[in-house]
């Protein structure tokens, strides 16, 4: 149960715990400084919503798509699905996708069903969105799948291949199904070293996604971009009607022009991806094995308890799922702001535990 | 409609459209920056938003009240009644009500219907209120009036006083209604001088209310105040179920640290509202009428269209009701960072044009 | 509030409280019973709810439309406005209207705001609706006019000309507003003496409009017709979502069938609207005002409470609204089933004691 | 997509496709027509509701619950859970649940994520109820669990017995959850014989829970039984709200008067029981088996594609589910109105081919 009155709390120890435990980036704390003197008009009518807006246009290689600026994941995937969907219509999604599992019913509270999926690799597949699609085929009695939704990087940091989208996009097409991928990780997707797809390519395989910002570098701000025409003129409305658009919106737009003005949004998502590979490959050296694959700055280690217990002393993360008495998998999230020397730490202590541990085998 | 291709901008005027077209107050600003080096925990369990709390709880003079942080006036309201209602429930709100009239329907997006009420003096009265109460009588068949929602300021600038506070909740008290007081510009209420309340009063006379950032010098951001003690522990749920729990509400947390350290956030309410004051002193002198009386920071005068047309050459606002071919209400905001030169220049513009007008007559 | 335990009974009185609380006529109970023995396809499949379709629709004069049946007329409404609109639209209604005054706010419930109008002898009219839109013009802060609802008869009795409503469609067409109209009443509007519409005449003039059963006739069901292909492919997921489909739609099917086998539907409309004209002469004839000409089956006379009180000692109805300490307006309904006796019985006691009070003053 | 214009009917062939395919039972019928003659009061204030209640609550021996009539299973389910939970709460069902699969999302409609739990024999566990629980546990991200839904008999026709639901009802009450029965067809389940449980102790054991007329002899009806007191009070409302409060609720109440006078409810539960053993014993004789065991009034057989066509010559059923390209699941419905002679001529044509199929193999 949420608490509103702070714990004691003991010696600060350095968090893994997620990606939204630094404040913004540098840059864009000071994009933010040099918009904050002008009278600017509400509402993300400002300059610099319209400067992010070209920008990030430019960068998609579209001038004709709506882009929208929220303040978090969770109110651009309640937004947007409330916007594609009629009443009678459901979304397909994983079953650890982060609108069943870590959104507090939004997308039921706007009205819509979501129709469960079993993942493969934290992913969907075209397999499985045909079976969802097949399972629910008894009209008007069941709600009608019409929006599938997926993430990249999903939630346990794996990547969608530009083949399997595309396969994704064209079972979409063949069942009318519209196509919504939540980008709140999507800059680690694309900076992944075992990424083949462009921002371009999202857009082309798509038909609405958004781009995180508070996962990568800013302090808030997520861009959503519609590419149909009718829905991006209607899209505004409800951001407003959930209390997403702010009235001073040029705090998202100045942040996300400096995002897109070169390479920062790739760069910084670089700098995590790079971070979780150290510590993966650490962890894998010292004989542990990996969850689920790191390809982007989730990594997911199954270590014995004892060793747990050892870094809890020293760093804050997510003990996942316990497997048994022993072990655990936990979770390790990094970003641009990641210090090597905590990255090294905890490395180190992993490596050290481990032969320790082939010593007192001996 | 609204559209996101942005038109060719003509010569910059200055604006008094609305209390949102300026960034931060520079001490905000700084609070950001100081408050955005640590690795804190995420959606308000941050040590600035816990110190923030605890200095709007200091102010209030009450430590067991929840404080909750969402990022616009909106999402405050529509969290809030979403909150404190059951499905069959309704909330009485004056038919000028913020919630009415300016959120698309986002109160009857989360189910609710709305009980409309003429205002007077953009205020509720004991006996309007009552009389919604006594129409609303044949149930099942008609919602339960539940709520009543107020605005101090009201969206049209005046400001309830102590003894009509008092007399509003009796007549909630009577009626098993809770009382939920929307603080969008609850700072240049308290700052106003006609004003006999202070925070430590509105918290005493209602059930929920919020203090508004956003209009304040805050880059966004308001403080909902919930008394109940078991609306309090559910409070958050909402708060994320509706999209308003920013994972870094830092940025939230250490704006509201600093306006409430000292005494910040009433010194930037009375700046807003010295500055409408010099206007409508300025345009009554000039001998136009006010269309409500100037209490806060916005000022609705009435001016001949033919000088509204030479005022905006220079200067933005809304022309807020025609009244007649030759007529019409404007409303002018000002803000803690309102130029004095400007307000002079209006002022002037004003007067020289009343003056040429009473020379032509002779 | 509203109690399951029923309290000790007194005499019985005849009622004019409303217009369902006889049972169905008996050749529609007569219908249901032939009906009953086949094993028919469920959820309004079967060949009952078939032939109802086939020959509303000849009565209509038109194939294409689809034909739902649906157990009430608050889910007539709620279905109707949930399928017709996106989440940001809102419905234009009279204050007076059924869905604003009489569903618990069943259309907000789905998620959509009503915009209230002052209604002219019941009724909207094209000026009321157009200065409506023009009101809610600030987009996207204000929901979207999309789509006016009135009904007729009205709540009040009155009836809507041709001409009138064609005006309605004018102004509804050149706004893009979707016309709905609520039929619970609408036998004894087109049977009304006043009345210049056919039922064709009113599909001609809307986009979509309910036939209902429940006041006229049926033991329950109302039949909207729907003129939109795309909506009304749609339409039979809603009506299931809002709990709507029956099992056994037979038992609507086989009233409506027998309802529009020939002319029963207006014939028992007609008798309804007889005995209120009969009270309504009556009490004219007696020398009191009524509160809106009688053009249906409903009566509303300005009655001294006096009087009330006697008519109280043998007859149910509401007393609709004081006036002052000494009279009221009170409602009479009547249907195909009220007794002409009961009605000569009510005249004479009014006119007794108008003699008497005559009388009395000399 | 379902379809309004009917199709060219083939043969009439004889129906175990659902519960609901006949009319009323004649008893039900009657006592219909005889509650048609007087005036009575609107909305369930009938006596034949009141006299209805008297006779559920006497059979349930308590007189202190509130019983509310509305039309329909979906309509049953919806209200209740929406009486039940507040915004942020959830409910948990099997994923077979009649409300996942079969109420085109009526539950999400009115705002409520259901946590979908694997079924074991068409039921929930206390085991499975209580893994929902534990993995939905990060608040305020996740919903939060608070009603668990069962139905009795379940979708497959398995029942509860008392130390199961008793075991489901002291997890429920651990966890602080709501327990919700769907009694669509509870008159089967108390009337099958591997029963142990009355209605008295479903009402002791369960929180609230509705007992099914439309599918045991009803043309209509469903009759929610309340225990606790507030939400009693309150459930008009949302019966109201939600469409399904019919002005001539006597159809309703004369019909459950009438079920439970004496022992009709479950009398002819008991025939649709017969029926289905009867169709599940000769079809086991003939060496078929079944996919869940027969407890009620459904029959899950695994059979032959060539019989299953053989079959569908000479009746209607659902194939539920294909089993590789040879077999099916066939799914079969009786009902008090089932024929034995149908019965009959459906068993000797399954085992008129299994023997054929017998020699065919020598």
């Amino acid at each position: 149960m949420p608490s509103q009155f702070p714990a004691p709390t003991a010696t600060p120890r350095y968090s893994f715990l997620d990606d939204y435990s630094e404040g913004a980036h540098p840059a864009l704390l000071k994009a933010i400084l040099a918009g904050n003197t002008s009278q600017e008009a509400g509402y993300g009518g400002d300059s610099y919503c319209d400067l992010a807006r070209q920008r990030i246009r430019q960068h998609l290689g579209r001038n004709d798509v709506g882009i929208f600026f929220v303040p978090s994941g969770t109110s651009a995937n309640a937004i947007s699905i409330a916007a594609c969907l009629r009443p009678h219509e459901a979304a397909i999604a994983a079953s650890s996708g982060h609108i069943v599992t870590r959104e507090t019913g939004a997308v039921e509270a706007s009205g819509h069903k979501i129709i469960n999926v079993a993942p493969v690799n934290g992913k969907l597949t075209p397999q499985s969105i045909q079976r969802a699609v097949d399972e629910n085929w008894h009209f008007p009695h069941m709600a009608k799948p019409r929006l599938v939704y997926i993430s990249n990087a999903t939630e346990i940091g794996t990547i969608y291949k530009r083949d399997e989208l595309a396969a994704i996009k064209q079972v979409c097409e063949q069942n009318q199904l519209i196509l919504f991928l939540d980008g709140a990780r999507i800059g680690t997707a694309v900076a992944s070293k075992s990424n083949d797809m462009t921002l371009q390519d999202i857009l082309e395989l798509t038909d609405i996604f958004w781009i995180g910002g508070t996962k990568n570098g800013a302090l808030l701000g997520e861009a959503v971009v519609v590419k149909d025409a009718r829905l991006a003129t209607e899209f505004e409305f409800y951001v407003k009607q959930h209390g997403s658009l702010l009235a001073k919106s040029r705090i998202m737009g100045a942040q996300f022009a400096e995002l897109f003005r070169e390479d920062l949004y790739f760069d910084l998502a670089r700098l995590a991806n790079y971070c979780a590979e150290t510590l993966s490959n650490g962890i894998a050296a010292a004989g542990f094995s990996v969850h689920a694959v790191t390809e982007t700055n989730q990594v997911f280690a199954v270590l014995p308890m004892s060793l747990i217990k050892v870094l809890q002393e020293h760093f804050i993360f997510y003990v996942w799922e316990k497997r048994g008495d022993d072990e655990a998998v936990v979770r390790l999230l990094t970003t641009w702001a990641t210090e090597a020397t905590e990255v090294e730490k905890f490395v180190s202590l992993v490596q050290g535990w481990s032969a320790g541990a082939a010593e007192s085998r001996i």
